[in-house]
């Protein structure tokens, strides 16, 4: 797997905020780590498999990230984390993973989906267990941070 | 998704952890429920994918158990959950999920599974968000709770 391959999930996840949300993130430099992890408060995962190879993605927010996008996207201000924030997190991970497997399916590489899984929790960290190399992208906005995890077992 | 589907994931669980830990679960009624959660401190997690469906997995335990594991599989006894926890947890997920896939196998159900990502965080909930039925299975142990989730969408 090479680092240009989380492009496709940076520019998806890019769109469906800009478009949905009217949220805008600055995407920081991908890291190719062993030891760095996701860190966050709610995060969507989705499981990826293709004939070549199979692996994980994973997009987690701030929680002060998460309610702006929900207020901006369907103009609800929870207090904290709930069931609808959850589910907007489930549906974005299914947006930006839609998204990038259209680009990469362009490019010759297909690859399916399992579900989302949303995880909920102060500070949790997300660690993907794949035998391959695991490329994390940091991003910024006004409202807070998010991360994209992505990794492939070849 | 019928509710004796979990069974497979039941027996492979209890089966890994008697025999490579000599930790002995006992599984509570499977329960199909929509508002339930799994909850814990730390969760290994598999997309699943079949032709006829799609889904995921999750098995969640307790901090007390998961030491527990560790100090019985491995001989080890870190005080809370740390990098070595986490490894085997994602191990731990790999050989439930590769047995029920195996047991699941001869009853003519196929399907792959994704790379594991293991959840580390006090306290965090797991929210599967298949459009099929979540089938949320309770286990107790003297060391500590554990669940397993597993839903496919169809």
């Amino acid at each position: 797997m090479r680092v240009e391959f989380i492009n496709p999930f940076i520019a998806s996840l890019l769109n469906v905020l800009s478009t949905m949300a009217q949220v805008e993130l600055t995407p920081g430099k991908p890291r190719l780590k062993k030891d760095d992890k996701a860190k966050g408060d709610i995060t969507g995962i989705m499981g990826m498999m293709s004939t070549q190879a199979k692996g994980s993605f994973s997009l987690t927010f701030d929680e002060s990230l998460a309610l702006a996008i929900m207020n901006n996207m369907l103009g609800e201000k929870p207090a904290k984390i709930d069931a609808e924030v959850i589910d907007m997190v489930g549906e974005i991970t299914n947006m930006v993973t839609g998204g990038a497997k259209r680009i990469l399916a362009d490019k010759g590489f297909d690859f399916d989906m399992s579900t989302p899984i949303v995880v909920s929790g102060k500070d949790h960290t997300i660690t993907h267990k794949s035998e391959g190399p695991k490329l994390l992208l940091p991003l910024t906005s006004v409202f807070g941070n998010a991360s994209i995890e992505i990794c492939f077992d070849s």
